[in-house]
């Protein structure tokens, strides 16, 4: 549990980073638009810069992030008509120093922030420092996008590979159902020899699995929100 | 165009191949059913049997097979209840001479289907002949199941990957919807050069691909009907 002191604290880290990520957003870009309390708090600013003239078009991740963002009155469009996009800013669960390799998805969101991160020419993921890791999947587990149909045996059948997966459950005892309606399974990572990439191609090639949350090669820079001021990685190319 | 003698003689080798693969069916086995012509005629032997005292518990790939498996009174369950099943028997849009590879999924239920498939000890395929082909894509276009979030992203990449797919549409001009609430991209495989293994990773490996409709390894058996008998194919293991 942290005290009000410590949230407080954090609530400032995530709006130092979120407004830095913000302030990257150049005039006439296409813009994606991320999922969770930092993302909220980069589509407010966002929203803020856009009614004092800031021109760009947006696509969200979630129901949640379009609800905010046209109440903001940012203006959002669809890949129908955006097929491809400048910027994305999200947030991450955790990000590996070093890799910038990122867990995301708690938020329940996972495949929607993958297809847009992937259709965006950068990524930058706002964070606050209790996210930065050493391990992938050292406070979090790993959420899998799988699909109802059959999940028992796709869950079977990720435990053969070395998963130890639990569905995500509502407080009501259902299945969490994402926006494309498919479940969620929660993964815990081994914390000694774990080879990320191999790991998110076994994942993808599951049949049952729709998408997971290793993003990996994807951030272009991490903006970590701190006491005092933002510190901003970029991933070596 | 088929004529009417044509499709009554491909009829009939479908049910030449339907009830063979019926009879494989063995008492207390736990059967999957798939979906499509022959798999019809499949479910209706399997349920003449079963009126006849045969006692199996089945899953169907698809809503429609359920039905017409519930209205023969045959035992159906789920995977909650079943995690692996004993046989699978299902049709397919073509199978290559030699290897048993499969293009599956015209029938819109490839990712059931799949997952019914990799659930099973055995998977036994009943087509008529006209099925038969050198090579994969000879007649049909491969089904690719995506994510409707970003499908134009989605199709785009595809594309960069080399595959030319167009999306399936329904008459009323709208994309059509999977039981799973995904949309069918049907893609052109090349004729030259196709190397399926690694068409099907790729394919897979797609941010917004969900599964593919080729199902490489997984056949046993292939009972292909003809106009005096059958002749069955089996996998070199």
């Amino acid at each position: 549990m942290s005290t009000p002191e410590q949230a407080n604290s954090t609530d400032a880290a995530k709006r130092r980073a979120a407004v830095w990520a913000a302030s990257q957003v150049e005039d006439g870009m296409k813009v994606g638009l991320g999922t969770g309390s930092t993302s909220a708090l980069v589509i407010e600013e966002v929203g803020r810069r856009v009614a004092e003239g800031l021109r760009i078009t947006a696509i969200a991740t979630s129901e949640a992030s379009q609800k905010q963002a046209l109440g903001l009155k940012i203006p959002m469009s669809d890949f129908a008509h955006l097929p491809q996009l400048d910027l994305t800013i999200d947030g991450a669960d955790e990000v590996q120093e070093g890799t910038l390799y990122l867990i995301k998805g708690h938020g329940g969101a996972l495949l929607r922030e993958k297809i847009v991160a992937i259709a965006s020419k950068k990524l930058i993921i706002a964070v606050d420092p209790r996210k930065l890791v050493k391990t992938l999947g050292a406070v979090f587990t790993l959420p899998v996008e799988i699909v109802p149909f059959g999940f028992e045996t796709t869950m079977r059948r990720l435990k053969d590979l070395g998963f130890d997966c639990e569905l995500r459950m509502n407080d009501d005892g259902k299945p969490f159902v994402t926006d494309g309606q498919h479940y969620i399974a929660h993964c815990k990572l081994p914390q000694v020899g774990f080879d990320a990439k191999q790991a998110a191609e076994k994942l993808k090639a599951t049949v049952g699995v729709v998408e997971h949350g290793l993003f990996l090669g994807m951030a272009s820079k991490v903006v970590i929100g701190g006491p005092e001021g933002i510190q901003v990685l970029e991933a070596a190319r």
